[in-house]
């Protein structure tokens, strides 16, 4: 360990190597609740390419495990230590490089925070749409390693469909370049979208070419309440199969609703059995809205509130984004689930995460990115009440079995990691896992590159 | 190959394994000029995925090489047999299985032709935008495998985007199944993704999880006519940079605008140096255009022609959808280039291309999907000339050196195929190169899908 601390430092200065406890601890982990981490044996803050290069290098030499990080704002553990390891924090390559509105894209560095980039797009009248909750500290590497997504998925797609080329340090420290800087381009296999969703286990990603939209108009919102979350997801359904492109289409089951109350005082309808909100970018939206009330009128809904200006929308949607915080206040710990259906099925995955929950006398609340069928049921728990921490991870993976059953996956945006590496296998099952297992071979033979996760 | 031919009707009907000569000459090439093309020994027409992985349980055992072919309208020699091949044509797998308003899915067999499924779709509300010049004939696996574009990538992307999930009989006739039916998931590496594009030369496609849009309002079109060919570029380099978001974004040069009318007497201004196609789809089409004559006007346009119905604006389309075999008629051969480039740098690209026509004495037209900055130069030439073909090849492949150059690359939709393999290796570099051949030999260790293709 002498010699690995010593040969890092040969390529980078001293403050960028550190070793001390409080900071190796500090470093461990993301936050992924019940995920083991193990301790680190330095962490590196590299400022260069060269100087990821000279940490890979450095790890193949050695055959020391590497964990890359970004602002550890993940929930399946991807980013957390093993023990050994040197973790390779990004967060230092913060540089937003190019912002280019003809070509419309920029480049930047896997340290730029989401919402940095989304404000320095937005003063060109561009918009970067990936917006996952922890937009205003997850970096655009961590959304990269995780293929994130958001509130605006529904319209506008994941992070994968967002990155056009990538710089990645391979294992043993070479550069790699994929994909491009145009619009399109179909030479070679799509090495790029490879890298999106692979948790740092096949390379190092120290650049990206990514694709901006131009900026939309001002959104405005509703909220709907539903005496039931079926008649709530028959609003979705309609909505989406009328052809309505809502910028967002969230729904809230009562716990959440009640949850988010508590915490901010935000006023929102504690009778509803289901708060569904919409909202639209479009030229007219008060328009599109109009007609969307209609629909969730027709399926049940007992009242429609349309908010009557853009920030009136984002008190909203505020609450809305409240919701994970909201619900792990109401206890002492919480599992937070991410599972994806088909939309056709969502009524049917609410209803049997209600079920799960009354089997197991337990918590859990749901929040859903709705128009995309994909839910986040929290199971709040207990961790000190070891009946209960059993019963919260058997719920937990009931939930991700109802969704292989409904047609879905047990990960819509929050990736795999520790937390739901027995289920990847399960949902991938013994053909697509082979073939994976094998590209990871090919990418980091010696299995240093963030060796425990996904698989 | 009496043991090939044995084995092959084992598992198939008779009148799917074709040995006649005249029907395997038929079967030998796509529509690419100057790509060599060997002698199968078998066509096959499977209509089950069971047959499908006879024929490759039957090449594995045999170490046959095997051809996967949809329509063959491919531009590339990706689909060109080699000697003793089986041509393995999908076309008899054309059903289109299911199409999902709800879910916003279809899922067909890799033989339905683009057209058919556009119009299954629309008549429910729906719409598949992918929509390359073939797609009257062109089949949905043929699209995957060469990863096609169209005159709707501009604003809807290109096929690669519409790939959710697959069905892939691999080499050794396991079959695999990719992706999802959801709107998300990020469970493991994107192989759905890897397999588009890839020329069948990693698996074959046996079925197809399709995402669709909502059917878009009726477009309208415009036509601006430019002294140059830079002021049209400039034209769409404002028009991109103000944000605007056309359904299509296409320029014809000099050379094209004649041999359309040529063609087809469809009355085009022959004495403009550029012309602009430009359409909308959105709520308010007309405002769109005024806004974007504009901005011709402003960049040099000498005049500005709005359609003023949906008709005339498809008569717009209906002559630049004939400029491919309009510059076809123009000499007895002609070699189609297919570079992508920033759209910023897209007048050099043009201007860069004239140069190399004159440089060459050669007659070069060009159309170009100008929003996505993807030009095709089409070089005509005599090829009983030997001079005039040698100089057609070295213009041809200037002006990929060109794109490159300017940041660009040699094939934005058209593939790689036998046509530019050598170009592929330049693009790529070793690094990738090396990283690219490793996946090929993981799903193709015995090296039988589509040999000589893309490497």
């Amino acid at each position: 360990m002498g010699d690995l601390i010593k040969l890092l430092r040969d390529g980078l200065p001293d403050e960028a190597v550190l070793t001390d406890p409080d900071v190796i601890r500090a470093y461990a982990k993301d936050m992924a609740s019940f995920c083991d981490a193990g301790t680190a044996a330095a962490v590196v803050l590299p400022r260069t390419v060269e100087q990821v290069q000279h940490v890979m290098r450095t790890a193949t030499a050695l055959r020391v495990p590497v964990v890359p990080q970004g602002a550890r704002t993940g929930l399946s553990g991807a980013a957390n230590a093993t023990d050994g390891c040197v973790v390779l924090s990004l967060v230092k390559m913060d540089r937003v490089i190019e912002i280019n509105p003809v070509d419309r894209i920029a480049v930047v560095e896997p340290g730029v925070v989401n919402a940095e980039l989304s404000r320095a797009v937005a003063a060109q009248g561009l918009y970067y749409p990936p917006d996952p909750s922890s937009w205003e500290q997850c970096t655009i590497g961590g959304n990269i390693g995780t293929a994130s997504g958001g509130l605006c998925c529904v319209k506008y797609g994941v992070t994968a469909e967002y990155v056009l080329g990538l710089d990645v340090v391979l294992a043993d420290g070479r550069l790699l370049t994929t994909g491009r800087r145009t619009a399109k381009g179909v030479a070679g296999y799509d090495l790029t979208r490879l890298f999106v969703g692979s948790e740092g286990s096949l390379g190092i990603v120290v650049r990206a070419v990514l694709a901006l939209k131009p900026a939309p108009p001002e959104h405005l919102a509703l909220a709907a309440e539903f005496p039931s979350v079926a008649a709530a997801c028959d609003a979705v359904c309609e909505i989406m199969a009328r052809g309505h492109a809502p910028s967002l289409l969230e729904l809230m089951d009562r716990t959440s609703v009640q949850a988010v109350n508590a915490m901010g005082h935000m006023g929102l309808p504690e009778s509803t059995a289901a708060l569904l909100l919409a909202a639209f970018d479009t030229p007219d939206p008060a328009a599109d809205l109009a007609a969307v009330a209609e629909l969730c009128t027709a399926a049940g809904a007992t009242e429609v509130v349309p908010a009557d200006s853009a920030a009136e929308s984002d008190l909203l949607l505020q609450a809305r984004r409240m919701t994970l915080p909201a619900l792990e206040s109401l206890k002492s710990a919480t599992m937070i689930d991410d599972v994806c259906v088909p939309r056709s099925r969502l009524a049917a995955m609410l209803d049997g995460t209600a079920a799960i929950a009354d089997k197991h006398g337990l918590l859990i609340g749901v929040c859903a990115h709705a128009g995309d069928g994909n839910t986040h049921p929290v199971v709040c728990f207990d961790p000190d009440d070891a009946d209960e921490a059993r019963r919260a991870r058997e719920s937990f993976d009931e939930i991700m079995a109802l969704g292989l059953e409904l047609g879905g996956t047990i990960t819509g945006e929050h990736g795999v990691g520790v937390l739901k590496k027995d289920w990847l296998a399960r949902e991938l099952g013994p053909v697509a896992l082979e073939l994976q297992r094998s590209l990871k071979q090919v990418f980091d033979p010696l299995g240093i590159l963030n060796p425990g996760k996904l698989f």
